[in-house]
């Protein structure tokens, strides 16, 4: 990422975000991970594609992810990862409005997972805060929650508390 | 409105116009008007009614404009008016950058509205930049277009040449 982004250009894009972006955050089932799932953090950017060029000026700022077209003539500008993600959240957090909330939880999943005494407590409790990031993002279809992962936890006998 | 709206604000409202909001131009049917038509600016922003605080803080900067709760859980927010639009788009226009081709569309029209030897070859031309208003809003649907406007005129006589 440049070292210097504008004020003006981090406010523009911080509203630009509170009206048309998506900060997701989900939990998603790895085979190969020691707990079974891995919390996945994302930012989108949605445009139709004729206004594609908004969004590659967005990419070329944030110097990561990467544009889709999808079929219905709309672009999406994604980047997936946690660290690229709360990177950009940190940048836009004086500036946003409506994702306040938002980012409060990223950075709470964040130091969980970042943590030095990392352990599986810690997962769990991310866990929850992508359910919750699912509540204020008001999204009904959630695959995986904190749930699944504790059945799975409890079948590996990973998590063998009544919890 | 407020003299000083700081630049961070107007940068953020712009990215915000951006994604989320719409500028508009129509022609109304109006028995009382002088060419049988009114040209209407607006300028709408819509949110999800959970984050209608939102719209509450740019009406509360803009001071003109009012709110309205759908029913299927979105508030829009409408500044209706040649003059307060105007007196809008012209804050934003340093910083707006999917909006630049419409607020310069928008200027256009007010041009031709506010001259001062208006008359109705003004009042034609601008009509036809609303029609391009809706090309470049992607709008489908459009009830009046200058084409009804001159069918209108040669009708009350008002618009005689074969144009």
């Amino acid at each position: 990422m440049p070292k210097a982004i504008s004020s003006i250009t981090k406010s523009y894009i911080a509203g630009f975000l509170d009206g048309d972006g998506c900060i997701m955050f989900q939990l998603i089932r790895r085979k190969d991970y020691v707990y079974g799932y891995q919390i996945r953090a994302s930012v989108v950017f949605y445009q139709k594609s004729t206004n594609r060029h908004q969004l590659e000026w967005l990419k070329q700022i944030f110097e990561v992810g990467y544009l889709r077209d999808r079929k219905d003539g709309m672009t999406e500008y994604t980047i997936v990862g946690l660290k690229p993600v709360i990177k950009i959240l940190k940048l836009l957090q004086p500036y946003v409005h409506l994702k306040k909330e938002h980012i409060r939880l990223a950075l709470k999943i964040y130091k969980l997972l970042i943590d030095r005494k990392f352990n599986l407590d810690k997962f769990i409790q991310a866990s929850r805060l992508v359910d919750h990031s699912g509540v204020i993002n008001y999204s009904k279809k959630r695959t995986n929650t904190s749930k699944n992962l504790k059945q799975f936890l409890r079948q590996h006998n990973l998590y063998p508390r009544n919890d």
